[in-house]
């Protein structure tokens, strides 16, 4: 009943990025130091995020990456659709399930999952910078 | 974003044993070869089930397993909680985050949790047993 990390680590990723003055870029090393994310998983993590349109890259040796957007039109229930592999809540395939098609638990289980994606429909990356206690931890070892 | 394979077999046993009539008794076998369930892996979930009091045994060459309570008495909820592991949408200590404790993100996904759960604590086994079609399915291999 768990997030998967990469769509984990994106959120985490994105937190710190829109935390950041807007004329500071993040850096790969201090976002894998700051959250002790693999290297190589954070790569691939920072990869997607440009590819969705959420970060976008400044290259060069005083380069990083930055928010493509601004934080307030980044969904966070978007965010999540866009990383999690498999949003169902059971397989029914695998293996594969005789009353699939017409089961009664695989609707509970879709409208439990929209009544969670309707929450976090509301949020967007700003509403989770809003803790300033949070932040500034988050800030102290970008500068 | 999905619920564990122990969970999801622990569901669908309990809709099997539910779906026979009362004076029937399930198998492990049956039910393994149902849902196509390692019989392995399911002897561990029946276990669990018969300790977590869905379940019980009677033993003998014409035993087998059947509800311990009715089923509109097994909340599906409860028995999500009962069987997944972590509960908590993603793990803030493994990798450690150093915002932890005053996070918004992490307050943002306990709410979308509890809408999910709000939603299955109104659904009991006896409501997942409703649909004629898919029940019969259940129980033509069993007779």
């Amino acid at each position: 009943m768990q997030l998967t990390k990469h769509t984990d680590f994106a959120l985490r990723t994105l937190m710190y990025v829109g935390a950041l003055p807007i004329d500071k870029l993040a850096t790969i090393s201090e976002i894998s130091g700051k959250f002790e994310i693999p290297r190589n998983h954070l790569m691939k993590v920072v990869n997607q995020l440009g590819r969705s349109g959420y970060l976008k890259t400044q290259r060069g040796p005083k380069g990083g990456i930055q928010l493509a957007v601004p934080a307030n039109e980044i969904n966070v229930a978007a965010l999540i659709k866009d990383f999690e592999v498999r949003l169902d809540p059971i397989n029914c395939d695998k293996p594969l399930c005789p009353i699939r098609g017409g089961c009664e638990l695989k609707q509970a289980l879709n409208l439990a999952q929209k009544a969670f994606f309707d929450v976090l429909q509301s949020y967007s990356l700003a509403d989770l910078l809003k803790q300033p206690n949070a932040i500034n931890k988050l800030i102290i070892v970008s500068d």
